[in-house]
């Protein structure tokens, strides 16, 4: 019974023919984190190490509190680079303060992730609606892709905006690193290759799908091997200074957590939370579609302990904020995992990495780790979000591309930022201007529809206004005005019917302004009636000095108010 | 015909009728306005002619522009203590610079009305909802109250927040000047009995109601004649250094507009925009219950021309930000004005005063100007509005006492803004957790109800929910979740019809829902249906893979669908 409540579920009801797929699926997901989390650190501006350490502890931990059976948490690409992101104004990366501030990040983003988590607000995650993370998503893809090019062509450059690295760039073309371009030109071609046409070709020479499909996901694990093999045997790193990932510290990290300083507190909360929310919203749609696919559910609140107890693990040994990773989750997924033990195995073969084949890595160039990351971004931008909402809603496509570009030409923070209150404004906007339309009754039924869409009948002396939204402050006068206008339009009118059925918040402003507006129609002869008052509404309505005036005028059904 | 164009409506078909009116109506007004323009410029930190130069100009160019037949433009108290709050951290008051910035602030907010009303923008002020414009007028009266009682005991004291200044106050007591306490407090208990119980008090001594009434209104005058005259007989300003306004330059304004500096634009555009936001809603809504009571229209974006037009002349004329005033529009209303004829009759009186009379004023108190504007303002306090909300929507009543705290505590900028950011945020939030209700038949109607209200029909495998809200990302994933509780609970479930009286927009993160919702139902052997999509709606699903797989399954009527 203790034990029960201890260990989480999937552990407790564990069978052991679960036991191949999970070693299998961890296994492989291991051979794609390897570069990833060494690609990932360098992108989030911090040694290799903290990427191999972000790989360990933090899978232990989602084990023990997440809810999804197959994702894989780890380093990833856009919260890298929102950790570079928001520490570049505050320390110079590689330095052991920004190293520490990497720490507190992903402190303060596992604290925000738990806490959200205890309280069950994982539904502030949803206030990103798709096209904004979409946008964001894709303009985050372009802006590491534009960061990775230096790496490419083995040029330095200062750090800038968007214009200033790609006018530093082109100035620096000639005088590019040749061979670090060439090892980095050909990981990229080979990687783009392996991606959209590797598993096809392989399958034309008569290898079966599965093992072809895996070839392509190992793709980037034999790239590192082959350069790192050519640049150690040629000497490459000595004799053309291409730059290489060099000594990494062997060794399990320590645990211990970073002295909180206030100041790196308030200049972390922001970023922190924007990296928790974006890391939990990725998470969830990758866990929930998976989820899906074999009837399972997910629980965004136990997500959000699981992603935050991964993100406090990963401070605690050194590492930097983590999420839930679209490719390795799907590798995970199709490799067969049927539970976290996946990800224990995983840490398991990362800790073995760590302890003793350091080593291994020392000649692997930058300019791979870059290509590694450009091929695995540029799969995210996504163009048929764009296209579908572009031919669906004119307004979700404008969000997602102004979230794209803000994202793109003022960073990551204010993207997304703008994105949210964009996407807000939309709906306060389409709110505050809705859509009324006079009903009739469809013939031969008690169906009301619009006069201008539909053949209907009409009761002499009778206007019936269908307000298709809420009634609130922002829309109460044009409600008021509409209705002024359809009176001075129509001097047979006697009575006036307000059809409420789409009415489901009527504030103090819509109710004050009701209230006048009965008093007005009284005043020119004309009773104003209600219909289809909701429930919640009517509840509220009638303790007010209008529900009493108009006790008697409130219908059930327009049928009924049609009748009268 | 051109004429026609050029004058105004209310000028093309004046009628000798009206005339005495106006005279009597912009004579009394004048009465008041002399004490409040010298009482709201010194409100301001402006000079008492800045008060006196915004009632003559303005007046004439709002009779040219606007709607209103009886609103009363001029210095308001609560647009000049915003203008005193705006330029406080920018210049000393009293300085050159710090008029010159008064008039920039009017040039701005007049071009940014003017403009609006160009662009027919009047709606933005539907955003300040009643609740948030009651707290937010009954903080400034507080704010502006606490400020003037330096002037009614006659003490310095440092400027600071509102905590200070009544910490400064209380320890500024002992030092109070006696002479101008007893004129400021006998002014101050003189004009309360006049608003509270004269009227009453005069009419029982069988003074005819109109002549108490109007006895009430010119009370201020009364005090500011009898001060002035008690002070410059025995000499108080000096003997008792009771603090008096001074000199006034006589003469007319001289036009002229300050030399813009682009970096005024950048400071004054925020508060800019601010007052001629609350300036333009305080007006129209004075404007709009006067006009109700004759039975004339007033047009919002002429409104805005009306006091855009205003501003801009009050900046030509080296005046500050003016608006329609409640007290003085009420007067005017009662007093008989007809037409803005009125207004052109007080500005015209208004001319003669600064042609002439200034050395009248010399020693008239400032406590008495304090006096006059405490009165004034506390009868903005608002407590109706308070109890109405509170008991008729809490959250309503919250915004209201938060713009009310805000206002007093940080200041009106910041007070109105968290208005507005938190009665959106209600709007969002409520619209975030949709009402829903399993709905059934009413027997022996076509009218369908919530379950829990009403003993209604159920059709034996099929569950019919009705979503109170317009459906987009913050709360899809929440209607997502409502009904696989609902199927999961209900196996014998075959049919699951989403009624969709209520939803006014289907954003693309909600479609993208209910298009993997159909998919997970019919994988459980579950058919979605809609009914009753509003025409919008449709006519956008229509064209989506989603409408395309429903389009047999989309009912007019939830009867319809019922039935099937």
């Amino acid at each position: 019974m203790t034990l029960n409540k201890i260990l989480p579920q999937w552990l407790q009801r564990y069978q052991s023919s679960w036991l191949s797929g999970d070693l299998i699926a961890g296994a492989i997901v291991t051979v794609m984190l390897i570069p990833q989390s060494l690609a990932y650190a360098m992108l989030a501006g911090l040694p290799p190490q903290a990427g191999l350490y972000a790989s360990i502890l933090p899978l232990f931990a989602y084990a023990l509190f997440g809810s999804s059976m197959t994702l894989a948490v780890g380093p990833v690409a856009v919260a890298s680079l929102m950790t570079a992101t928001a520490l570049a104004p505050l320390a110079v990366a590689g330095s052991a303060d920004y190293a520490t501030m990497a720490v507190v990040l992903a402190l303060l983003s596992g604290a925000m992730l738990f806490t959200f988590g205890l309280l069950r607000l994982g539904f502030v995650a949803y206030f990103l609606s798709h096209p904004v993370i979409s946008g964001f998503i894709s303009g985050s893809a372009v802006l590491i892709t534009i960061g990775q090019l230096k790496y490419i062509f083995g040029i330095k450059i200062a750090a800038g905006n968007v214009i200033m690295t790609i006018s530093a760039i082109i100035k620096g073309l000639p005088a590019l690193n040749s061979s670090t371009t060439l090892i980095g030109l050909s990981a990229l071609a080979f990687l783009f290759f392996a991606r959209s046409s590797l598993a096809a070709s392989l399958k034309k020479f008569g290898i079966n799908a599965r093992a072809a499909d895996l070839a392509t996901k190992l793709a980037p694990m034999m790239v590192v091997i082959i350069s790192t093999a050519v640049v150690a045997i040629m000497g490459l790193d000595q004799s053309a200074a291409v730059s290489v990932v060099g000594n990494i510290p062997a060794g399990l990290p320590s645990l211990s957590l970073p002295e909180m300083q206030w100041q790196h507190v308030q200049q972390l909360w922001m970023p922190a939370l924007l990296i928790s929310l974006v890391g939990f919203v990725e998470s969830v749609s990758v866990a929930q579609s998976l989820a899906l696919k074999r009837s399972q559910r997910i629980t965004p609140n136990k997500e959000l302990l699981g992603i935050g107890a991964a993100n406090l693990a990963s401070a605690l040994s050194g590492g930097y904020p983590v999420t839930g990773g679209f490719a390795r989750s799907v590798v995970n997924f199709a490799a067969g995992a049927n539970t976290p033990a996946a990800g224990i195995v995983s840490a398991i073969l990362m800790s073995v990495v760590i302890a003793a084949l350091t080593g291994w890595f020392y000649y692997l160039p930058h300019a791979v780790l870059a290509a590694t990351i450009i091929v695995a971004v540029v799969g995210l931008i996504d163009l048929k979000t764009l296209k579908e909402s572009w031919h669906y809603d004119r307004a979700d496509a404008i969000s997602l591309l102004m979230t794209f570009a803000g994202v793109v030409l003022f960073g990551v923070e204010e993207g997304i930022v703008l994105g949210v209150v964009l996407s807000l404004a939309v709906v306060v906007w389409r709110s505050s201007h809705p859509h009324m339309a006079v009903v009739g009754r469809v013939p031969g039924t008690e169906h009301f529809r619009n006069v201008d869409r539909f053949a209907v009948d009409l009761q002499p002396g009778l206007i019936a206004l269908r307000v298709d939204e809420s009634l609130y402050f922002a829309n109460a006068q044009v409600l008021e005005d509409k209705v002024e206008s359809l009176v001075a339009a129509d001097p047979s009118a006697r009575r006036f019917l307000l059809i409420m059925s789409a009415v489901n918040q009527l504030d103090t402003t819509a109710l004050s302004m009701l209230d006048e507006l009965e008093k007005n129609l009284a005043e020119k002869g004309i009773m104003l009636q209600f219909a289809e008052i909701k429930g919640p509404v009517l509840d509220r309505l009638r303790d007010t000095d209008l529900g009493e005036r108009m006790k008697d005028r409130i219908f059930l059904s327009t049928h009924q108010a049609f009748l009268k």
